[in-house]
């Protein structure tokens, strides 16, 4: 047992001796095991009280010390991929006590990032960056003559991404001293897709790009691991160690069920079962779900595509009832937007289903091979807008901007349910390039509303004279909410909902305008070139008669923490919207008078 | 001899025969090396005539002719890759005599283009997409029961796009028949780079993704090539046929060099001439080339990485100068930022020299690799703007927009050569994400500046009283000239050159539409969100008080043509810019009379 200056009760005296990598590499290899079984033992304590991603951290539980064990972390570079798997990494590196607070916003974020620790060598979030940046890292150490040793961790299922195999072949051109850790568990969130993981001809695949194929060795095993990584690590050149390893190992409920147990709710540690047995409130996301099948059964064109993201995005269910219409890709956004495209030009009508910040990944695709050429694919965006926990890598606030500027796109956002319902039909039906945001979390309830509206056309919800609150998506609620407030206090606000970004309704817009005098746009959004600048960009001509306000997220990454908190440090809860529409109209009093 | 309606002067009687694919294959295999041969000699001759993209037709003519021949285009379905290498497609699918106008306005594109022909499967003009979009027209073939094929030709050079790899693994395991044929001629634009390409290891790798390899031929030599193609037509599931070709086959200038005549200029045939001796007026490239160099040689942490375009960005130049400080990633703009992110990590000040629209495909990485992390990489944007022949595929146009909502990231524009040595220099200096856009094609001549300007300022070039020209990059010298025509008319126009978009100079602007109350932004980019779109929400809360105009590109794709003439059609020359100008003052004044 090794040295603790702990009191005898601890449950976890090996855990207890290491408060960094160096205490850890003090210990002889036969207490990695001790370590190992504390460390997963104190992952599933942590997992049960405060939920969160914890499947992948279980399954590299032994592969994380013995990767800190053989390398002298942080000196020599450990770069990470992603971040689910590395809360380990997190207890092993100073975080220990932090991890309680994962995700909230007085503790460590959910992924890797720099600011953080020392140890976390670079920033992660969306997969497949670890081998570029550990390239980028270990040419560098190189030209400064340094002989710090660099290594990668890459999933499996982060090796569908394009950007790992770039990598990959980049690095096995430039002779640069790299090490990768293939973590093959079988599965990114779901399980593991693609010709690559149907073969299992790891070794071809990557000595065909110039790696040196260092093993395959049980990831549990200390006695496989330990000489494998020291191999590893002496290894000139772009080298791969290949590590079988079992997602949720070492918990039963979570090795059952990998794909169940990738993220958690609190949970009994004896039964697996989630603490509350509340039913958690309807999301967006099961909306969509239930959209999409009910166009499907109607229209047969209809077909869906993920990009390794079945459950996250609700294709889940779309998949079991129609397995032949969906297409999981793995994470290789590019690839499933163009193929989208080959879908859309010969008749179908793909609907293509990635959050709103992976979706970045397919940018050019989206201009080129299906705006460009004016093919139906339909791009649904899920997590659009701040997202809470998951932090600046998951928020989704650039998509308004990065689409609303690609010609012959629709871009639109539903303000509830129904209205999901309606502009996803709109949008298969509509022949044309279509994106459809929404955002994390529970459906509003039906929002009241006459009539319906059609493509490329604003909805007034409410009438109002003195000022007209301009909403999409999830912002209307919050209008019709400043619209009460301000209501109390004598003032008459309009509340439209725009419902499309693009293109906007501007002879609404110009109405409401000339009405009011004075329009204020709210948007779950960046405030740089997004909604607010799009109605300010058509109104231009006209500006002079008109007071405006954008209201939405500043030009800064927004920290993780609370989705609400987040809504209020941005000023766009209803009482900070209320306060700054009445600032608005104190200017336009003063300015009238003046 | 085919029969032929021509009269018997015609030295390519073969070709004379083929109106469409379907004359080519009533021709025994015997006559297609004598399509082969006058097809390559009417290459010579239009490239000799108009210049163009020439060397990759050269290299694929044989092949392009043995699929029209083996496969049942246009029901069969030959999906192309960017389109350089498909000029002889074009002259077999019935547009051979248009091939003399190619890139003019009243020509063909010199990509591919669904709008042109039903013979052009899919567009491109970006590497890399031929599988992913093949993969998606055989599965909604599939779907429909159609016995179509489909037959995907994919560049060595493109296969190090990490969307090629993407879409071969989506296909090794998703059963769909689908051929690729790789047409590896060791070359991208300049000698393929990447591990693959090194090792040659093309099986293993293409097996390992779950491709069946159907075999490896001499790409020019008919009795190879039909037999082969007609076993991968026959292929079932994912099959490959590795085709060896050489870039620039046939006529002997580009053959010794296929690098050199990737791209021509109008030759000489005999001699491989130019024929205009005269030198080519220098360029923005060569100005950003040197400017590298330039600080290179100041600053030991300067290190540059093309992707894949070394000569096209300049870097060709630097890498001569600085061999082990460049590094040609392959097109793999994804990979180059990320391990641009990597290297500054680690204290090297990288440049990423990567043209505006291919950027694109890196987008995510610099909000999520770069920005988030606040890492030194400075982007390099060539070809910003409307770039002319290359059209639609080609235009820079977005890339304001897309960079500037990316938080913590610099965004500029120089307007001539000395600011583009400024501006590349503050970039390097700042230690912070900077991007820098500038055109295709010939520099401005010094524009006259009093003092300089520095971080995040903008500069005064012309004091005015009536209307201020808010301008960046290219658009200063337009201002300018406008300005001039303005004085002519009694009209003061001030000049502001905006340098930077992001931070904007809000100060100095606030201050120039106070004391002029009307600004019009100048923009070589789309008006959606872009400059005058940044501008409109700095402004937004002293509105009321000015006048503003936008202009730019409009919210569409611009075809290819001259460059001079889709100004023109934009209304972005100087003489519309100052009917536009006259317009908005006429405007004012009304409105300051009413």
């Amino acid at each position: 047992m090794p040295n603790c200056d702990c009191e005898s009760e601890s449950t976890t005296p090996f855990l207890d001796s290491v408060a960094l990598p160096e205490d850890l590499r003090r210990l002889p290899i036969e207490s990695l095991p001790a370590v190992a079984t504390e460390a997963r033992a104190e992952l599933v304590r942590l997992g049960a009280a405060s939920g969160g991603h914890f499947a992948g951290s279980l399954g590299a539980c032994e592969l994380t010390i013995a990767l800190h064990w053989v390398y002298e972390t942080p000196s020599d570079r450990v770069v990470w991929d992603v971040g689910h798997q590395a809360y380990v990494h997190k207890m092993l590196t100073g975080r220990r006590r932090e991890l309680e607070r994962i995700k909230r916003a007085d503790g460590p974020s959910g992924f890797l990032r720099r600011a953080e620790s020392v140890y976390d060598v670079f920033g992660a979030g969306h997969a497949g960056t670890s081998v570029s940046a550990a390239v980028g890292v270990a040419q560098a150490i190189r030209a400064r003559g340094g002989d710090d040793r660099v290594v990668a961790v890459l999933g499996d299922g982060a090796a569908t991404a394009g950007m790992s195999f770039e990598a990959l072949n980049h690095a096995g051109e430039l002779g640069v001293d790299v090490g990768v850790v293939l973590n093959d568990n079988g599965m990114s969130i779901a399980p593991s897709v693609g010709g690559l993981s149907r073969t299992g001809r790891w070794r071809d695949y990557l000595e065909s790009l110039g790696a040196t194929f260092v093993g395959c060795v049980d990831g549990h095993d200390f006695d496989e691991l330990a000489p494998a990584l020291l191999r590893l690590r002496e290894s000139a050149g772009l080298a791969v160690l290949h590590v079988r390893t079992r997602k949720g190992a070492g918990y039963g409920p979570a090795e059952s069920d990998p794909y169940g147990w990738h993220a958690t709710r609190p949970f009994d540690v004896a039964s697996g079962l989630p603490h509350s047995s509340a039913p958690t409130a309807r999301s967006w996301t099961s909306a969509f779900s239930d959209a999409l099948i009910r166009l499907a059964e109607q229209d047969e064109r209809v077909v869906a595509i993920t990009a390794a993201m079945p459950d996250g995005t609700g294709l889940d269910r779309f998949a079991e009832r129609f397995p032949g219409r969906t297409f999981d890709v793995g994470i290789a956004e590019q690839h499933a937007v163009t193929f989208a495209a080959g879908l859309a030009a010969e008749g179908l009508r793909p609907v293509c289903a990635i959050y709103s910040t992976f979706l970045q990944r397919g940018f050019d695709q989206i201009v080129h091979d299906v705006a460009m050429q004016n093919l139906p694919v339909t791009f649904a965006l899920d997590r659009a807008g701040l997202v809470g926990g998951d932090g600046p890598t998951h928020h989704g606030l650039l998509d308004l901007s990065y689409l609303r500027i690609i010609p012959g796109l629709a871009v639109a956002a539903p303000r509830d349910e129904k209205e999901l319902f309606d502009l996803l039909r709109l949008a298969v039906e509509s022949g044309q390039p279509f994106a459809l945001r929404y955002p994390r979390g529970a459906l509003a309830g039906e929002l009241p509303a006459e009539g319906a509206a059609g493509f490329a056309e604003a909805q007034v919800l409410r009438d109002g004279s003195s000022v007209t609150l301009l909403a999409i998506g999830k912002t209307v609620a919050t209008a019709l909410e400043v619209a009460d407030r301000l209501a109390e206090r004598g003032v008459s606000a309009g509340v439209v909902d725009a419902r499309f970004i693009k293109p906007l309704d501007t002879v609404l817009i110009a109405r409401e305008a000339k009405r009011t005098g004075c329009l204020v746009t709210l948007e779950d959004h960046t405030r740089c070139g997004g909604f607010g600048g799009a109605v300010l960009e058509q109104m231009a001509g006209q500006l002079p008669r008109i007071e405006i306000c954008c209201i939405g997220v500043g030009d800064s990454f927004v920290p993780h923490g609370d989705v609400a908190d987040q809504w209020r440090a941005e000023g766009m809860d209803a009482s900070s919207v209320t306060e700054q529409v009445e600032q608005l109209l104190g200017k336009k009093r003063a300015e009238v008078a003046a």
